[in-house]
């Protein structure tokens, strides 16, 4: 009798888009970001062809940390039967967050939490595979007990309890087949920050914006944050390119601190900026707390550094954060932002995700779209962030029609690449970068030299 | 003419430590640590045969993560002008943390920002060497200017601005010279936690209670958390064996969600603990602000999983510990920890820091007796941890007298190993660890392949 199923490899790639040539995704606080996967493969022994693929975003330099963080974790992976991990995704993920010597090295933020979500997405994409179904139905059609069986509870009581959890899953049960069928049928919201890099002249900031526009988008997002007088004339103009009626966001990327937050988006409020996104430090919960207090009606946003489910449930707790922005890729994975979802439910705050980058627009619309089929059941106010970039990289792209996510339908997370993008683009082997000249690209600045 | 003396390279050694074989360090979180250095040596080539070395301290798996992150820092540093980096010691931390595509991985918490807070530290110990001074004194004779230069301000400006600093530095001016006298005279009080690790039986513990006092420590504490009738039963012989007026506190290490923390601790109360310290999730501010309200006076310490400034800026803004535990090694380096020192100044608020592990005791030194002699120029209610393990590895390891620490007068930050110890506990390849069986120690536990 053959042995069960198992996982038998963790395979692992650094692959790097060399996007800071092009100033795409430039904001105040990263100028020139090459954006990044530190890629994750599991293979099994199953023998059915299914593999879990998935990935943790990095803007360049130091994805190769991340890369050999996710390696790391391999031992704690390999050897596992396939129907364990697939049959208790929850017990798997916790399993590796709750390790008492890694857990050192966090707890539950940073490298070593991004190279847990990696791993745990790419789990839930060989799941969902081998169920035949896109994540974002997988877990739609779990029933409340399962879902809730799949959170890290820990720490989290004194705002949700699993008793509070399975009250509001249990009262979406009701039309969950008609929204998944709404799904679809019309896809989900979307808005759009390619208009908006800091990187860009006014022209083709409002080029974008009004095509944006035409393409059916209610909502645009415009970086700001590195200097007031361009953003003043930056806002004027976008507000003028596409009139009262479409909203627009503004990010500082953690740029300011609280009092120069107010007072510099004090100065844009003339031009009516619907959301000032990471006003301040993503750990700065109070901090969001006097910047949301001093801007209303302008709403405050964040999330997408915001390092786990403890930091969102205080943003929550404080009143902090007007939208809740997760990010596929920077909390624990699936499961942790299920339990960010489900404390967004119980607070009655709406989950516009950050999406952008490399893969996150992939898979982050399977959470939104699990939460609109089985947790919140609404799209009033939701919207998720769409940036046209590196789609074509990938073998299920997201496609985005007349302003909405069209509702993937392929199994899994959606975030596996194709075979050429992981060749050309691995760094620093691929012959996108070695056909770089030495040196250029991908190092770090070396001021000192420069003196 | 030779060119300017430059760092030449940034060597990071993996040591690990056996230490879980005898259940030292043993916690309600970390049942079997072993504890482990990601060791760093910046060198030069200067030609003066100083070096500077610094580790970041983990509790096993992972060592190899924190120490390749480290590495990947090094491209940051080597090619620096010496005398650049030891000159601004504050902008060569600040060039580290802004890096902005490494600020992904963070920003400024886990992995990258210890790796950090690693070479910032090492750079600190080449810097009071070269001036033949440790760092303590190095620090505590530099001017306010200097030491306001040091910290960056970022985020920060809501509690504490560069004009409150030299507010706080320039009142302790008067009488830095009797205070380093006193330090040299006297030392900086300890407390000790080697009686109270929850792998200890009661004997062993109420054993090395009585020597604790015996050797003239007034503090001593325990680890709780595990379970409670033995923590009741635990607290009440620790009580019986030292008496009414030696201070016991309690360490859960975040083991507790708020409302359970209260629960627990009530239960202890008759016996009069100290401090509470991590009753839960060193990210939750509101939780430990809860906490603390419900259990005074009781009092409430945190720090040594406290990622940043921002977090211990808002844990004082919200009236949420009584006692700030800084690490020498969790942050940014030695230049966070003044940021951190000034903020416990700021807020009235005394600082004992956590030490133990590998070298934390003889970093962290330095950084409170700084404190005494140029900041809140007092030892009132503050006490440095101590813990009797491994310092034998070190070149200049703390002495304890007294129940205090004596200052050490040797140049540099004391967290240089011996040449032995870093060539035996190597990992995986030194003795140490090649005379251990195949699949012993330092491995993840396979639970799955236990069913």
């Amino acid at each position: 009798m053959p042995s069960i199923p198992r996982i038998i490899a963790v395979d692992v790639l650094d692959i790097r888009f060399p996007t800071s040539e092009h100033l795409d995704g430039s904001d105040a606080m990263n100028p020139e970001p090459d954006y990044s996967a530190a890629y994750v493969v599991l293979r099994t022994d199953a023998g059915d062809g299914h593999e879990g693929h998935a990935l943790a975003f990095t803007t360049g330099r130091g994805n190769d940390v991340q890369a050999n963080a996710i390696a790391a974790l391999a031992p704690y992976v390999v050897g596992r039967p396939v129907a364990q991990v697939c049959g208790d995704l929850g017990g798997f993920a916790r399993s590796l967050s709750h390790d008492p010597q890694l857990r050192w090295l966090g707890p539950e933020k940073g490298v070593i939490h991004m190279a847990t979500g990696a791993i745990v997405n790419a789990a839930w994409d060989l799941a969902a595979k081998r169920a035949g179904k896109p994540v974002w139905r997988f877990l739609g059609e779990m029933s409340p007990e399962d879902l809730v069986g799949q959170v890290d509870f820990r720490w989290l009581s004194d705002a949700l309890t699993p008793r509070d959890a399975l009250d509001i899953l249990r009262r979406a049960q009701a039309g969950r087949a008609e929204r998944i069928e709404h799904l679809l049928r019309r896809g989900y919201p979307a808005y759009t920050t390619s208009p908006g890099w800091l990187g860009y002249s006014d022209e083709k900031l409002t080029g974008l914006a009004r095509e944006a526009v035409t393409a059916g988008f209610t909502q645009i997002k415009l970086k700001v944050g590195a200097s007031l007088t361009d953003d003043i004339r930056r806002m004027k103009a976008a507000r003028a390119a596409v009139g009262d009626h479409i909203r627009i966001a503004v990010d500082a990327n953690q740029r300011w601190d609280v009092q120069p937050a107010v007072d510099w988006m004090r100065q844009l409020a003339d031009y009516h900026p619907y959301w000032i996104e990471e006003p301040t430090s993503p750990d700065d919960i109070l901090g969001h707390a006097a910047v949301r207090r001093a801007l209303s009606p302008i709403k405050v946003a964040t999330g997408e550094h915001v390092a786990n489910r403890v930091v969102f449930k205080q943003l929550l707790q404080a009143g902090a954060i007007d939208i809740v922005q997760i990010d596929a890729a920077r909390v624990g994975g699936v499961n942790e932002n299920i339990a960010i979802l489900l404390l967004a439910a119980r607070f009655g705050v709406p989950v516009c995700p950050h999406a952008g980058g490399v893969g996150l627009c992939e898979m982050v619309q399977h959470l939104s779209m699990f939460d609109y089929v089985a947790v919140s059941a609404t799209m009033h106010d939701r919207v998720i962030e769409y940036v046209d970039h590196l789609h074509e990289h990938f073998i299920d792209p997201v496609r985005v029609v007349d302003g909405r996510y069209v509702a993937p339908t392929a199994p899994g997370l959606s975030a596996q690449m194709r075979e050429a993008a992981l060749t050309e683009y691995a760094y620093p082997g691929g012959p996108v970068w070695t056909s770089r000249a030495q040196g250029a690209g991908n190092r770090p600045d070396q001021a000192w030299d420069a003196s």
